[in-house]
């Protein structure tokens, strides 16, 4: 068998037995967007990391060093965002050809640099070596949170409601106007593409709603909301409804999708990277939640579905009919 | 300018400045084998990492799956050895071909899981990516240490004694024996290939050390004895004087330096990937940090030379000869 026909999730099965042998201080191992720690002081820590490979999260001909560089940043704080956390610091292994020029390299870590101290985060160490083939970029990074405010994606209960940060589709919809350019006005190109290599991991949204109290599960989303509805409701046991006609499409990712000729919807689904946090919470909190971000950050907060008992399954309702809502959302090594 | 021309540390030196946003909790940031941080609670944080990519490090002709694995674990638990603590929980990310047999994969986590089971390290989350062009491991590595017993490179005082555990040149001997296969024992081609492929970090040793309170500085043995005596010294302020005939070399590599034609020092000054560890201690303390290592793991601890003042530079002691020992040990992107 090969990899592509295991996919990236039924390589993370195979892998996970035997990874924990002195489970003393880890309160979770693998399985979630992040790690959690007891290191004994007030707060837990949380860790995780991303890599991202040329020719395949990005290209040297479509991507600036410095989209590069912010992105691979991102992607990480995004992880500590939705286990409800503060990102702290990175350590950054980059992996180069050896005649790149040092310009490259400089502009690589000013995006890293430019994401790091919008989010308040410490490059603390790393790695550089030699890589003849392809450019490489791997974020390791550490968290804090307070154990009553950590956030899984495990705790999500029949008859919670769905919520969704910002909108979504325009980082999926950057992609296409990058590998096949079409004819989009030039505000929306410039944001399209600013949403694919500039997200902006959602920290201070989610740190407004955990204090709220009214969360009860969270992930982000970075394979496509179709994608993130299945982890959460695999790792919690449950099933979910979702309503096609609240899902919020960003206006700019509507634009392309009329140039693309194709459903605004699809992006939102299943393009992915669009960083923003999947949330579920008791229906009582919604409006509180909704309310707290709104003041704290100006980011809008939407109820997109519920959470429903694990046997009718994950549907969505579109135009008045139900369908069953299939993976379809983007995963490493599988073919589509 | 490109990046080969720079050099490594001149790379480093040059991503050092704006890393440290909101340096509250970070005692020691880029610089070191870890980076040390304090979360609140009774022990110190420490944090590393280390990427590995097929064509530099490893190819998949000379190096099984279960070897790529059990090093680029080794590696890291090594740093935090080099810093007097405990490793406790890694971070894995992999790249992968799309089309690689799914055996290969099993291979390298089986390697990986040998080498933490060994010292008690869990695994605790990763990411996996298709990679088309080479297969990449980045390992991130978090570990504990006492306040009181965090060991540094830039501590060395003259007066110092140097020491090294273990003995050195095997795994540099050993990339020979992959690289230009010649006829060496199968006794000793038998514990070259493992030399060089499953290090053996040294933290319980550095642990017994430790605990006599007698060491002043440490680093590990990555790069060569005359690379790291340079980090060792050039991080201190100090300068060093080696004994070339104390120098404990393999009786491996001297084998493999007769067939090779090689001086049996160069393996051990410049060959690098021992990781063994190099340490500065107050000359009266040698002799109790001997015994406490012997006692405790069976290894041997050598005094290899002394920390001078750093006006008296690095010299080496060879047959009644003071040479002035240059860098010549192996760094990446530079020609030689």
């Amino acid at each position: 068998m090969r990899l592509k026909d295991l996919g990236e999730f039924g390589l993370i099965q195979r892998i996970q037995e035997g990874c924990l042998v002195k489970p003393e201080r880890v309160l979770l191992g693998i399985g979630d967007d992040a790690a959690v720690l007891d290191t004994g002081g007030d707060h837990l820590l949380l860790a995780s990391t991303d890599m991202m490979v040329e020719g395949i999260h990005f290209t040297l001909e479509t991507a600036t060093p410095f989209e590069i560089g912010y992105k691979a940043v991102a992607v990480n704080i995004s992880d500590i965002a939705a286990m409800g956390g503060i990102p702290l610091e990175i350590l950054i292994s980059v992996g180069l050809y050896p005649d790149q020029e040092v310009e490259f390299v400089d502009e690589l870590y000013r995006g890293m640099k430019t994401c790091c101290r919008r989010y308040g985060v410490n490059i603390i160490g790393g790695d550089t070596v030699a890589s003849p083939r392809a450019v490489i970029v791997n974020v390791a990074i550490l968290g804090r949170v307070e154990p009553g405010a950590v956030l899984y994606r495990s705790t999500a209960r029949p008859g919670d409601l769905i919520l969704v940060t910002g909108d979504l589709g325009a980082s999926a919809a950057g992609l296409d106007l990058l590998l096949n350019p079409k004819p989009v006005s030039p505000e929306a190109a410039d944001r399209l593409r600013k949403r694919h290599f500039r997200p902006s991991p959602r920290v201070e949204e989610a740190r407004a709603a955990v204090e709220t109290g009214g969360l009860t599960a969270a992930d982000d989303i970075s394979d496509g909301l179709a994608r993130e509805i299945q982890e959460i409701t695999s790792a919690s046991g449950v099933g979910a409804l979702l309503y096609a006609g609240e899902i919020p499409v960003s206006p700019e990712a509507r634009e392309a999708a009329a140039v693309y000729g194709k459903d605004p919807l699809e992006y939102a689904l299943f393009g992915g990277e669009d960083f923003e946090l999947l949330w579920t919470c008791r229906p009582e909190a919604a409006e509180e939640i909704r309310r707290a971000v709104a003041a704290r950050c100006g980011t809008p907060v939407t109820v997109i579905g519920e959470i429903v008992p694990a046997e009718e399954g994950i549907h969505l309702i579109h135009r008045g009919r139900r369908h069953p809502l299939g993976k379809g959302g983007y995963t490493h090594f599988a073919e589509a």
